[in-house]
């Protein structure tokens, strides 16, 4: 049995992989999800990829299409724990948009792998410019 | 330790939270959620709802101001299992719209228990009504 993660250890885990994206950099994103895991990925208003390839290709595609602008700013509001699943709560902040998001980690040889993102639009999204970007 | 648990047991915890909604039973809705382990709940555009108290009383005002054709049917893309953690990925089909749901769950007490909802619009649906309402 493995003991509890520091929350903060799961926070770093998120942000490597919003790092992974405002840096289009997809071999850091591969390494990101997990490998023995079932996986899952939602993007705003795709239907869900339930395969890791598949998954992979999607952000393969988003890195090609989008603007350089495209940049994700993180806002963490919970770092949750069920057993041996770890998930953030957050706020994808871009260019003309906020997103509610959730991601979801397991460990996997001793890493926090990604095992689940969901994204969706805020249509009453917080000033978050003068929030902290802090646990809540 | 818990043993593994039956996907057909998770996907029956699934199917529940849709009867509640669907009959619109709040007390239902409140006993599906879990009381002891942290809550979740990112409905479509709304802020993230990260207090179990907040969680009903939103369901409360979703039952109040729906009309009576609000039903959902639910289709099971998957049942995942990640630990101790129990999560669902489906469509969620109702009047006018496709949105697609993570729906995860815990053990509390030997009952499978919600702890996370997140739904999201689906803009590009497959035609659910030839599809097969099973895990795939």
């Amino acid at each position: 049995m493995i003991s509890t993660i520091d929350p903060a250890v799961v926070e770093f885990a998120n942000e490597a992989f919003y790092l992974a994206f405002n840096s289009g950099n997809l071999a850091a994103m591969a390494d990101l999800w997990a490998a023995d895991s079932p996986v899952s990925c939602i993007h705003p208003g795709w239907r869900p990829l339930l395969d890791r390839d598949e998954i992979l290709q999607s952000w393969a595609r988003i890195f090609q299409n989008r603007g350089e602008d495209r940049q994700i700013h993180c806002h963490t509001l919970r770092v949750m724990n069920h057993g041996q699943c770890y998930s953030v709560i957050c706020y994808e902040q871009m260019a003309g948009a906020v997103l509610v998001a959730m991601n979801s980690f397991v460990l996997e040889s001793g890493e926090l792998k990604l095992v689940h993102h969901q994204g969706g639009q805020c249509m009453d999204p917080p000033d978050l410019d003068s929030a902290p970007q802090t646990i809540q």
